[in-house]
């Protein structure tokens, strides 16, 4: 391998957001009210998700989280189910309303095969969301799933809604980048941004020292949910491996990755599909050889990084709960 | 220490369960009609578990399975809340009326404080439960958590109503060990037992190979969950290095730990107790030596095997489904 | 998959041995003089490992010990040199031997290419041997890889030499078992045995309550090394779920996993070769279907007791140091 | 706790080295004569760190490393020897070494005691080092450490002589932070740094764009070593915690962690020491509570992305085996 491949400037995808990556469509559902900022964002998958797995991995950042479905992910290094974000404290409607639709869509589960794993993550949008009033309904799950398209919003949106990022207003935000090695393939990234603290943002190389912002001195606490999707052929060990690079990106926007985070990165490939029911005993699988990871590892880092500023970009000042959060936008324009 | 104490056979608790560990309640709700055999079972702990956390760790022997809470516990090394035991499709209602029962007896959570990590653990009673229908109702939940006391029904009762083990009727076992050192230390397992394959079975020394059984050649699928409890001082990560020692349990009672098996044990310790508002910023802690861990790792491992047995010992002959598992009771009257 | 499958008492290989894999030999070393009863056991693979490497994992079921080059494969995936066994004090000479060993056969090695990455396991012999006298030389270390062969010696014998086992004489032991999926594959496993305590010993269905053995008060301390070979297709993700079966077979013959004991498991297949200089950037690789994972498991724990029951019964009374370690043949005859 | 404390800038310790936690010293031996360019740094800890452990932890950022000793570490939470860092092909002998040093220091290891776990971590100095040549000896480790003190040279020296970070002359580094807050605590990083491609370093807010370098290409390949030393009183899972946060120190350099790298993280605290022959069968331990713990990494992150710098900084253009390494230094009088 050439190194120039490393140093080339990396092209983005034609919608620069993860539905770059074939089969991968996103929904959100915004629920706002007074007090109420809060939200579902769904990563659906191809509608079949259940009997056509995907390879994936998963890795704890930092575990001060709710996230659900791991344990399962980690063990068979399969998804087979859609991803649904929503706040902390609706995990738990989320996950039955989530299992509600595979059932729905696959008669055979808890029926003539086994259960489903459902994965469901979470930030805690409690500064600017009644979080305790639970407003998050099976409906709003379900609208997500059902609405999910290639083209989406970023920014206070969907499971963004109330969620802030640096002390500023954060939310959803995505980004892709294509690696040609034998072929092109593409990476994207979805985040759930509600981490950092104001002083430590660093937003490339722009001087961003004379912002100023009230609420500055919160404490890093919060949370970041990473979605990473990729149509490169890549094992569930590589797709660990490269799970375990989302801290340089993190890093890159000045996180120092907080106690209070739950800083979850969960990862998955469409090139290999498992199938629930086997036709033959062995299957064939085709990888990436290890001597090209980088080349991918560094698209991710670059889309993550793209993606933590895209939800700070997109987002936009919100009042909730007598509290003001800042928009990256309007502080730029002081 | 002298080494004639691990062959002491150990004492076992007054109740020979759980309980004996002060602070811990067992609550079951057993949901019966029917094709409806399921429930849930609540490992209550003190009152004010939130804030006063307990030293916690888990271990995952097999990954086939859906319990929720693992991330948090493995990261902080601290248990926040109560304990539910579900089957795999409830585990969304079952976290979401956990937190429900957190944020009603703890009012900072969500408003002056950050959020509660809740733990649900789960098996698929699918096999003589209309799993599908999803029948546990956050009033269940509820409960189970409210009507915890130290005496309490093993077997087919609570999460374990529907449940199988080793192609017998399975469900809730419980035992206790007393370890003797400085002074005496407890510790207790209980366990929701749906694993294993009838020709796998060993009952300790008892031949059980005349035992016949019509539908044993069902797959070793299902799952264990162990939840474990001592109020010996050990840190998270003795308690982590107790749990890697459950499969030990496991197979002396003849598992071969099943693909498709979620076997995994949660631990806790009552010593020391970790305030969520610390008065001091250095908190003093007792921890026993690692000299001394065999011995509460080999009561652990006893009271697992006994716990297991228990949960078929305890159990009836069910039919649900129009599928019959029998007991090991009426199998040992053959 | 017919449940049947499980229950059919899976066939031995010809050689019963680790060596009925095709490309593994095995060679000992044995060092034996006055109080020095120590040695080295090579685990060779084909001549050309470390530019075709295998798959790999490993796993450590009790910590307490010194292996060395897991780092690597946990990371990778992948294993690309020979294994070498000695004493826990040697283990230092025995890596470095092995490096030399490699660099002599690969020129490219620190040179052309980057480093190799070797592992040497290890259990402490100090009972029987003169343990700080580090009598392993590089010589041991190279005459074992260049004398490994399919037939090999078990008990007493190589890093064997010294060790012991429920306070029996212990040291090498083998076995192998044959899968029939859609064609038949082999699984060897290959330990060396230095743990467990005289009293918790289970001989399967054997009644060893009339043995008596002087010394047997000795704690369970000392560790278990074990290497699985395979020619079934399995993915490095498969061959550590694997590896962490292996406390099912450590329980069958009596183990608590003690404290002090070093219990560490290494898988690898001989299936997939993966080029250290790749001739295509995605390539090609076969696996068994998660489905069917059970069936290797299950050879796996089976082969993995039996080579343990072997190392004890191909082993002779050892006398060292001014102690006597009876062997299990001896006290059978009692 | 005040927010602020969080965007005070730290102060340093008075040497800005690791040796201002009390109780760490480090020697150097230095290798060197025509194409050899490699050596030995010892990172030595009290005399009695066999019979007085410290509590320690340690993360595999990238495992494509030989580092030895983890596995006991992550088992126990403890170090009990002095720390060796050397080149790739010579850990054997610097470990065989250091259980020299050991034993004749502690007469009772191998004897009336088990063994010693020691530690050594390494990096590939092949670029500027004839490492096939295996140029360390056994003199060389017992010197560095024998000749270890508070005061050390950084920069390419000991074990550092012959690494290259980001296509520079790289090697040995270190800084300090010092942390308040019931009292003064202290944290202190040493680096062993070789990895990293030019394109991608980044110097603080330093412009360093017009820099150039014949050799840039070079794949970021390598590896890093980082040592954390504190006298705060942290759990092994605190200071697991704690060296998780190192990919941020790497990321604000510029590192991308690349697949060839293997990057190792070892924390321990000088706080609280474990007695190998305990008095109590309880003991007394003070820890941080967590809510504060985000000072201690974020002085961690300051401190190794320093000691990175500081190793790049310190270091001297090299030329060996017909290569010229550029030093920082000599980049920035361009």
């Amino acid at each position: 391998m050439g190194i120039n491949e490393f140093h080339t400037k990396l092209k983005k995808g034609p919608l620069n957001l993860i539905t770059d990556v074939e089969g991968v469509q996103i929904g959100h559902v915004t629920i706002e009210d007074e007090d109420i900022h809060t939200g579902v964002t769904a990563i659906r998958l191809h509608d079949d998700i259940f009997h056509e797995k995907l390879l994936s991995a998963s890795y704890v950042i930092n575990g001060f989280g709710k996230t659900t479905g791991l344990v399962q992910i980690n063990e068979l290094g399969t998804l087979e189910s859609h991803i649904v974000l929503t706040n902390t404290l609706n995990v738990g409607i989320a996950q039955q309303s989530l299992v509600k639709y595979m059932l729905k869509h696959n008669p055979d589960i808890g029926n003539t095969t086994g259960t489903v794993n459902v994965v469901v993550g979470e930030c805690n949008d409690g500064y600017l969301n009644d979080i305790r009033g639970l407003h998050v309904k099976e409906e709003h799950v379900f609208e997500a799933l059902d609405n999910a398209s290639k083209e989406f919003t970023e920014g206070n949106v969907g499971a963004g809604t109330g969620m802030m990022c640096f002390s500023m207003k954060g939310g959803i935000g995505s980004a892709s980048r294509i690696v040609h090695l034998d072929k092109n393939y593409t990476i994207g990234v979805l985040v759930l941004t509600n981490f950092g603290s104001f002083k430590d943002f660093r937003f490339q190389d722009m001087d961003t020292s004379h912002l100023s912002i009230k609420d500055y001195l919160r404490k890093d606490q919060g949370s970041c949910i990473i979605i990473i999707a990729t149509d490169a052929p890549l094992s569930s060990r590589q797709l660990q491996r490269m799970t375990r690079h989302v801290p340089v990106s993190l890093a890159r926007t000045g996180s120092y990755i907080g106690n209070g985070s739950g800083d979850i990165a969960i990862a998955f490939s469409t090139a290999n599909k498992i199938p629930h029911y086997p036709m033959e005993k062995a299957m064939a699988f085709t990888f990436i050889h290890e001597n090209y990871i980088d080349l991918f590892n560094r698209a991710m880092v670059d889309a993550c990084e793209e993606a933590i500023l895209s939800s700070l970009m997109h987002s936009s000042t919100t009042t909730s709960k007598g509290r003001t959060v800042p928009s990256l936008k309007d502080l730029l324009k002081q």
